[in-house]
């Protein structure tokens, strides 16, 4: 699908800021100037968070060109975001100033371009963010390594309001007044809402100043879209707190600096943004391209200066195909079977719309719970709903689900109550966000917990046995959901019987055997039983969607007279499936002359395109391909003649 | 070690709840005569916690006595400790109230008893707790289910004041208010001191009411030792926020109601409290106990009743041992290293005296950071120390450590810079404290940690050896140590080289090899031994304190010729060493023909003694011998004659 698009070069920008001369003036043309390549960068990477973006773009702006000494250099005032979200308004602002190539503008969410939250691994990036509630302790470490090396620069940190609903917030600040840090601040980017809809409906603040101010910070409170507010904010930061941290909540709005994103553009009565992440249509990118160019252009023409001179270019933007995801079905059938059950309560972490649970909260607003950012009260609710009878399912992002709340994951567990746990966007894939999105090591971090079993679905037929698994069985359960397409080949597979530890033949009758869970890794498994045949090599796969149970009848039948067997694992391999399954067939010696590999993740996995990030760790079919084929053909027997 | 003990029985606790008729006073007496059995149970077990039993039992008198409605029981009230180290105290009234066996009372933290931390197992116990911050949030859970089944019971949870540096506290107050959660009531034990020593020095949690206030609860303050204050803080919760939650902060003593452990006969420039845990010694506990015996016979006596008759008995008490122990040698050995290398920072949780960090503490307080009851803010601070170019050495119990921050960890292992994380009382043992003590799942929930290698010595030696490791590696680290003494075979073992992935073969040439780590596994691993060779069968014994890493070439050379293969350990097995080796063997096809067995903890871990729950659990040196033996001696060939 061809796009016309428009960027702003370095060129341009090294124009505005020497000849703006009026400090808030800067700002703003900056700020738009930005605004105009982040919408660029998204367009063009078909996903990002425009609207945290955009929220923070003056403020950021303000700090890079006014108030830091050197950012983003070895020896300067540091600043980075906590809540990472709007990385790629960060990542134009360094751009504009000349701190980052300016090819990466092309390069968002791509390999080796910009990944879609902040990473150590970008120019200038101090940590990696993105996992929220992190970034004011992370701070409080640094200025405690300057203090010891004798460095007095200022640390100011970005963070979400809906961020806060963290509680790794509250219990930083406490030792930052004790140390005096009056080096750190920090600037809540307070545009009111987070990701699905308004903080106060999720989880409100309550009195945010007062909250600050009872744990011995100095508070400031300013419009986040004033350079003259903002400026009259840092000043009186240094000068009524200068030995004591601070917090600045900027009051902003989601989207701001242009009305086609900005929240106070809704629609009365709709209750969710529309512009947290994903990428805007044609519609409203050409509208909010043409706004944020007048803007910046009504500022320099009133400094008596030309307008701007985008670089204009078409650029193919691969259409999204429809396709079968397994979270919205997952959604629809909790609904339908919470009518009948009574016991069913959903809980939620501010995801209602990936982790496909919008008709349970319209269908069921009584047995719907909204938790906000906030994984470890969720989980322990949970816990108590559950000592309450009933069946808690808890929901979020896998990557959310299973760390933060490891321990009280564990403790609802000992306590031997049956909870379920969903973790959607499972897996490797979607890369595009980045490494505190891919969820990849939470059968590893959850497969030791006792009475937890780890079930991933891979195509709809399944996933409805699953779920009426989760509902009878006296177990926990982590669901483990991925959220990308389901494959053809799965999509319209009829039900099944489901029993725990045992899995389904997809393909059978193989010269080797591979096992794999889920739509990404089973589909990648198909192709490459494709490739194979080309080549000879017949391969059956299956199909095991239980990551940390086997049935060891069920396995001695499956394996009877194989001689090769794989397991593929788009995550860590710790504790695993492979794990699992060779250190059973070792203990009830039935491994004898049996040509083992388990294949997985082994690295912080890259952010990048699906198909780009796949091939990189050698998950693709086509290497899965190679390495099967030369496993099987290298222990064949040569040819007699 | 035989000890005079005495305990009020049953029908004293009857007479005088029938016979007090003033209220307050009744609370009083009930009060004293609880603190009296909690002083003998707590005696009797050898360890347990008395500071916070103590300060909280007046507060827990009046609400059992007076305020809740059947208290315990399936459709009253429900009351439950979310802090946890107050079990004692609250057993003690339980038993008072005739609501847990009397014989118990002679069972605390042995198995099948009354477990160190309060436990579902236990009748009227709703909640697992000890694993600090988590009942607020449990609590809403609770009260969220009450009201789907129509029910408006109390939810009052106590919880202590240190607990309340956790951030999930302050995660969970903003939806109990958005809720109008008038059933739940929050009383916070504030006796001003945690583990250690003053919160205030701790990490102050400021202006606390405050922080409640602007969370929308509602907020009393009163004396927690004195009934009448306690009575109207209840009847004003109850008026005056009939329709939110609210708290009750209840100002106390640790070790209240009784000098001998009260806080305030703390030395004046004391800054260690020293009865948070253990068992007091014969002097304490003999002046505890006629003072406690005064107070509750003068309440009688001003009732005009005859004084308690308490039993006497008198109690073998096992001495303990003095014994070479990991953590505080580590501790010495860190003090020493930090002299000549700057880098290093040790971070604390509030534990001080069992991570043996007081000598550092000591010697080196400007890279000393004492970060409280907040791990999550810890690791995220260990981050940003070694974001600085500091190696930040992060110290806390291993059950605290693995699991809270585990996103943390993750997190920091992706910015690939070394952090260092010291996990004491490593292990199945010690067992009396409970399972939310016991880090059984550290090894399972880390080892997929990427660039994270988990070393867990133990010996001094090696120990020494592993400190150099932990400063020298560009890895990170989880240093995992058992609080447990050394066995003497082990405690005087020479330096040697300690490699990557190799371990060090404590008995040589047996018929079968064991690996195992740590000084509890290979204590009962050599025993095992032992056993063994009184059978004829003789076992390689090898300490590999590798848990996620092993040396392919020295496991070869180690396993040439070898038909027998144990792996023992006192954890979930899931990404453990014998699925590393299981995998490992199978997948470099040098499986074949070995007979390959993991022991490992199967199901929650019990409370008890070191020996009752080893055996409980066939982890000790009879079971693993039987087990071994039998392997060994049904696979040899029959005798040929």
């Amino acid at each position: 699908m061809d796009r016309s698009l428009a960027w702003i070069p370095r060129a341009e920008f090294e124009r505005v800021l020497g000849e703006v001369v009026d400090p808030h003036r800067r700002v703003l043309a900056f700020s738009a100037m930005c605004r105009i390549n982040t919408l660029y960068m998204i367009t063009r990477a078909g996903s990002g968070h425009i609207g945290s973006s955009f929220s923070a773009a003056d403020v950021v702006s303000r700090l890079v060109l006014e108030e830091l000494y050197r950012p983003f250099e070895a020896d300067g005032d540091v600043y980075f975001s906590s809540k990472g979200h709007d990385a790629p308004g960060l990542y134009a602002a360094m751009i504009g100033l000349g701190l980052l190539d300016e090819e990466l503008l092309h390069r968002l969410r791509r390999i080796d371009g910009l990944p879609g939250h902040p990473d150590v691994g970008t120019p200038g990036m101090p940590f990696n963010t993105g996992s929220l509630g992190m970034g004011i302790s992370k701070a409080k470490g640094l200025v405690l390594a300057h203090r010891l090396a004798g460095r007095s620069s200022r640390v100011v940190v970005m963070t979400g309001d809906g961020e806060l609903q963290e509680g790794q917030n509250w219990e930083a600040l406490p030792s930052a007044a004790r140390y005096g840090m009056g080096e750190l601040t920090v600037v809540v980017d307070h545009n009111r809402l987070q990701s699905d809809t308004f903080v106060a409906d999720v989880s409100d603040l309550g009195d945010l100043a007062g909250k600050f101010t009872a744990a011995g910070w100095g508070v400031l409170r300013c419009d986040g879209h004033d350079p003259r507010q903002l400026a009259e904010a840092f000043a009186r930061r240094a000068a009524e707190h200068p030995e004591r941290p601070a917090v600045i909540i900027a009051d902003t709005v989601k989207g701001g600096g242009c009305a086609t994103f900005a929240a106070t553009s809704m629609a009365p009565g709709e209750w969710r943004y529309r512009h947290h992440s994903g990428a805007p249509g044609p519609a409203d990118h050409d509208s909010a391209y043409r706004e944020l160019l007048g803007t910046a252009d009504g500022i320099l023409r009133g400094c008596g200066l030309a307008p701007l001179r985008p670089v204009e270019l078409t650029v193919d933007l691969p259409a999204k195909p429809a396709a079968v995801r397994l979270p919205e079905l997952y959604g629809r059938l909790l609904t339908e079977a919470a009518h009948e059950d009574r016991r069913i309560v959903a809980l939620d972490g501010d995801l209602v719309l990936d982790t496909g649970l919008i008709p349970f909260r319209e269908t069921h607003p009584d047995r719907f719970v909204e938790c906000g950012i906030a994984e470890q009260d969720m989980v322990s609710m949970a816990g108590g709903l559950a000592a309450g009878g009933l069946r808690p399912f808890v929901h979020s992002f896998s990557c959310f689900l299973h760390a933060r709340p490891n321990e009280h994951i564990y403790n609802n567990a000992t306590e031997r109550r049956p909870v379920v746990y969903v973790g959607s966007l499972a897996g490797l894939l979607p890369a595009a966000p980045g490494h505190s999105h891919q969820a990849v090591r939470d059968v590893s971090a959850l497969s030791g917990v006792p009475g937890l079993t780890i079930l991933e679905p891979s195509h709809p037929a399944q996933l409805a046995a699953a779920l009426d698994h989760c509902r009878s069985t006296p177990d926990s359960v982590y669901l483990r959901l991925s959220s990308q397409p389901v494959p053809p080949e799965l999509a319209e597979l009829p039900p099944a019987p489901l029993a725990v530890g045992q899995g389904q033949v997809l393909r059978a009758g193989g010269q080797a055997v591979a096992f794999g869970a889920g739509p990404v890794v089973l589909g990648q498994l198909l192709g490459a039983a494709d490739l194979l045949a080309e080549r000879g090599v017949t391969l059956t796969v299956v199909d095991l969607p239980w990551h940390n149970r086997v049935d060891p009848v069920w396995l001695g039948k499956l394996l009877a007279g194989v001689r090769h067997v794989f397991v593929v694992e788009h995550q860590y391999g710790n504790g695993g499936q492979a794990d699992l399954l060779a250190r059973h067939l070792l203990e009830t010696g039935t491994a004898d002359g049996l040509a083992f590999r388990g294949i997985h993740l082994t690295e912080v996995p890259r952010c990048g395109t699906e198909a780009e990030v796949l091939a990189a760790h050698g998950m693709d079919a086509a290497h899965l391909a190679r390495l099967i084929g030369a496993d099987v053909l290298d222990a064949a027997p040569a040819p007699t003649d």
